[in-house]
């Protein structure tokens, strides 16, 4: 009844809320020997972290993460990893207003008749954007057991932000996405993207966008169909972060109108490996890698927090009425949601590595 | 390991592959008292069926469900339902050639890697979209428990088909979708999607399309966040159904070109219920239900199999080759795919509804 | 809340009832490449059919599996391997009486109550001791898997039927233990229990007994603790077998008395190998293998079924009253539930294996 | 392949380690609204803490807990509950002879070869009885839930230590256990289990004994056979306690001895309601609760911890060697596990209700 354990053998719990004392990750399932230190962990968190440029909210969260179990003189030891952010002493007062009048696009109201009005509402509790620095955590570890075992790597990066859309996404401008504020790997784009982002925080208002990841490295033959396909487990986690309204791979919602013989990737070989000529598939047939990059792409909605006056029900009284959503917030989530999603798809495929016998109990000996 | 169980409390089991004796499905966690017949399960099972018109496919399949287990005097006895399809004969004969020639868009590559070579590749063995009739017989129970303990329903149809879509998708044109052949609500745009899904054919060739299911009458309340989230289990359930390349929730991919004051839905009052005046959100806000309807969208990529002669490899020979996928295939799996996307959205319902204790453990008396 | 499914990575599940069409098990997680036919699986069944001496019921029950799923050329798929044991015609006629007066030491009455009364009650229905079939079938998969790919044997007989306990428990009597009728590896203590066993048959009466359980070859390392320990997960397969009351490892409950000194294994090398020279652990440290033989004992109840007359009540009427079970019963349950044992242990050994990495997702190469 | 989650639907997921920073709990799908704060978890962690009397270690540990989520205003959010017990300064330097030299009964051994050597070794780490701490934490929150909202009480209690058994356990000597340090209900027996175990420690020894459990208020029709039977589940959970060597229901290991027409309950009523005249069954049947009191027997084997030099073997240079475990430990486990018991038994009764639907998502209103 819970909902906050992600995974099978390869396993994310997530705790804590967004004005309480922490947010947390336990990492059950994660190999002995991995060499990991809170530093591996803190590059992630940093790169989602507000405060860092002129298109994320300029509200400090210091974030720094301390390990409270499972790692050992610089290695994991096999047992559950629990990680924590602390939480800074934060001003919940305007919240008490939501409690009665839910924000539109919030999760205010289903909380509410879910947990009977018990839920921690303030700063909207555990269904707060800053629960993903949980799943941020977990992914560090799985990033890093994926990269170190495997050689497998997650890069995630901005290709649409409101209406403008990267034209190239090359392996460079991957390589360096972080050196524009929209993680854009198009810096031409990048530059309109961050022009949207500022006009719509200029108007109280607030943007969607895309985020497109991209696996390298992964071997044909991971993922367990019929049910656990990678798409089937990929888009499950990716619908954790808030905010996301839909998950495509590949050709995604193109191969709608595309004809089979247009769609359809031919088999061919390629310095001895057998590889398809194009990518539709994302990577994945029949649930199941085919040894091509894993391309997916995740669409987020514009923030719900806008400055605008907005119509909602006032829940005690019955009554509808108005509310402002005061405060700093993020006019678009997308760039900050980079290092999230990197690690819902890297928590996924480290499940999935792991549940295959392709990640031993053990790494390296001591 | 095995990735053939589908959800916690309300659970199905597939089993069966496309040639071999039979493709079945256990339930458990049904609550005893379920009035069940084979008549409950045929009626969705018929919807599956190839055969019935133009657009699909002409082989014949009968498809006659025999329940083996968990009903007793017509009523579910608590105990796991299990339910088969027996297969006739079939001729395999020419996949023997896809052994070791894989067909691009098939998981025959993948499959291979996966198993060893040991897979039952006949047909497309367990990776065939014969499969998807053990989801409608899990499905058709769970639709059936959502209908008669909550008054939920659970209906698909088709809104695209190539280019073209359907504009006018109202509550008339859904309650009437099975009287034309693609099953769409909107019958002049059907007209239209035929002509498409024929001229495919004729081309030897075939077509992807959008199928949207809509959940009507589910309370507010429903979903586990942060990962037992409604969007995350109903588009992994989805996913299972071969050729899905998207899920979205209500606004969709859309959303990334929308400011936060258009896609906000603003929460009102209309008779006495809370509702929102909108539906960007799909009915899901945080992972939880909020008593609108569900809406989601679901692409089907084009039927892989396509009589077109196809650049492929020769794993044996480890060279390059052509293959030709002869016989009768659907040009179009939208029209017959409507069914199986009721089914997966149904059976992760119940199974959000029985963990919450919506469902009880026992349904009426004895 | 269904409760049919076993295992995490090698999972069982089981389904069918007593007096219904079948009992059936499928099995999900096996790697692909093990040869399997039906023979394998029919060994066993044969071991816990009744009919075969005078120490168990004469009821005729033929039990032979079929195989619907899972198995291409003589070898598992890596798909879920669905087998069923057909019921033949019996006489469910006797059974409506004890619908409303629950038989004391059976499940009638909680079964009653769990179901709403809506439970298959013919022959016990889902709770008859019939259903092992179902885990017997489960097991025999499990059982080859370990011994092909690990070389695990898993031994289960007969140490105690009533009062009489067996003395030597010798390699060389454990291998012959199918040679006498209750399956003891103490062939004059053998004598003695066929007398316990025919002296309570004759006075309508039934006893209980003790199975030994051993497992040899499987290596040290074995069994994730905290929870999944390999005492816990195989004591909770046990006590799905009706009727038994009680598993120890090692020592058990003489534990109780002994000191530490008396009670630690010391450890100590022999070949090479780290040993323990005495095994009060049972083969199990910390909820890890030790590399010693496992060694569990299952007590199991006496069959509640005996022909005197019996204490009930009339749940309808809500009185007091008497029944008496008549038919043919097995006097003491024990020696068919040599192989059920069997499978519990090699199903949750074949689960760990698996789940560790020691069995990989497909054996052999084709 | 982490082990270190616990049940279904209310989760308990233990991290932390002896020596390291904490021990901690997450419980996962505990209802929103149970009154909850630190003193309810603090009650049974003072039971189950060092130093309270002559027959427990004298090793000083506070043992304070601290609640980190999930609680809001007093009550519970439906959020994940993670609390922690913070660990002091401990010596860890005489730990690190044992890394190559495994002690005898202890987890050392088997610890080093599941986890490659990288376990955190120091005071037993993530093997140490101090990790029974975090299942006390869960285990209060389970207890609590299950007194306020279906008024189940679960008891645990002393039944033999060494050769001297309890006698007369009466309702009162349950009530009255913690009086004496061994917390037996037969105040008599207290007395010599008392002299057994000052016996033992001033030989360097140890011993071992038994708690019995009763549960009481428990409806029936709770449990789902056949594998998530009451048995199995409160089996599994009470396995994970270090030292467990048998678990027994009702009639337990004397089952074995019995006739049917002796051990059979006979149903009756009392008060208008269904009962057992006896309760051999220990309260369940067919892995469902019968409305009797669940009564289960733990047996604990003596400390492996003894000041005695005992034989072991130097893993490192491959030879024999001698070890002595210095330090203060408990001689006998016993009289601390009764809130360990406690925790497990309600663990598994919470996840159960919670499963049936007993328990409601929300408790009360707000």
């Amino acid at each position: 009844m819970g909902g906050n354990v992600l995974g099978k053998n390869f396993v994310l719990v997530s705790f804590g809320e967004s004005h309480g004392k922490c947010v947390g990750a336990v990492v059950d399932g994660c190999p002995a020997g991995l060499p990991l230190s809170e530093k591996d962990i803190q590059e992630d968190l940093d790169r989602r972290r507000p405060g860092q440029s002129t298109v994320t909210t300029s509200r400090a969260e210091e974030d720094k993460v301390e390990i409270l179990s499972g790692v050992f003189e610089g290695y994991t030891t096999g047992a559950p990893i629990c990680m924590v952010v602390w939480n800074f002493d934060v001003d919940s007062s305007k919240y008490y207003e939501f409690r009665d009048k839910p924000r539109p696009g919030h999760a205010d109201y289903t909380a509410r008749v879910r947990y009977g009005g018990f839920n921690d509402f303030r700063g909207g509790g555990r269904l707060s954007g800053r629960v993903t620095a949980s799943f941020v955590m977990g992914g560090a570890v799985a990033k890093k057991l994926l990269r170190e075992v495997l050689g497998v790597r997650v890069e995630a990066y901005t290709v649409k932000i409101g209406g403008v859309e990267a034209r190239e996404v090359s392996d460079a401008g991957i390589e360096r996405r972080y050196e524009n504020p929209v993680r854009c790997p198009d810096f031409e784009a990048a530059t309109r993207m961050i022009e949207v982002i500022e006009d719509v925080r200029r108007r109280g208002d607030s943007v969607g966008g895309v985020v497109e990841c991209r696996v390298i490295g992964l071997p044909p033959g991971v993922g367990s169909p019929v049910f656990d396909t990678l798409e089937g487990d990929i888009s499950r986690a990716l619908f954790a972060i808030p905010a996301v309204k839909a998950v495509e791979f590949g050709s995604g919602v193109r191969a709608a109108e595309l004809t089979g013989s247009a769609h359809n990737d031919p088999f061919t070989i390629r310095s001895g490996k057998i590889v398809t000529e194009t990518n539709n598939a994302g990577g994945i047939l029949g649930g199941i890698s085919s040894g091509m990059p894993i391309v997916c792409r995740v669409t987020f909605k514009p923030t719900p927090s806008i400055s605008k006056p907005q119509k909602t029900v006032d829940l005690t009284r019955g009554e509808e009425t108005t509310i402002e959503v005061k405060g700093r917030h993020d006019p678009c989530i997308v760039p900050r949601a980079i290092p999230v999603v990197e690690a819902m798809v890297a928590l996924v495929l480290a499940d999935h590595a792991v549940t295959l016998g392709l990640i031993p109990p053990v790494i390296g000996g001591k």
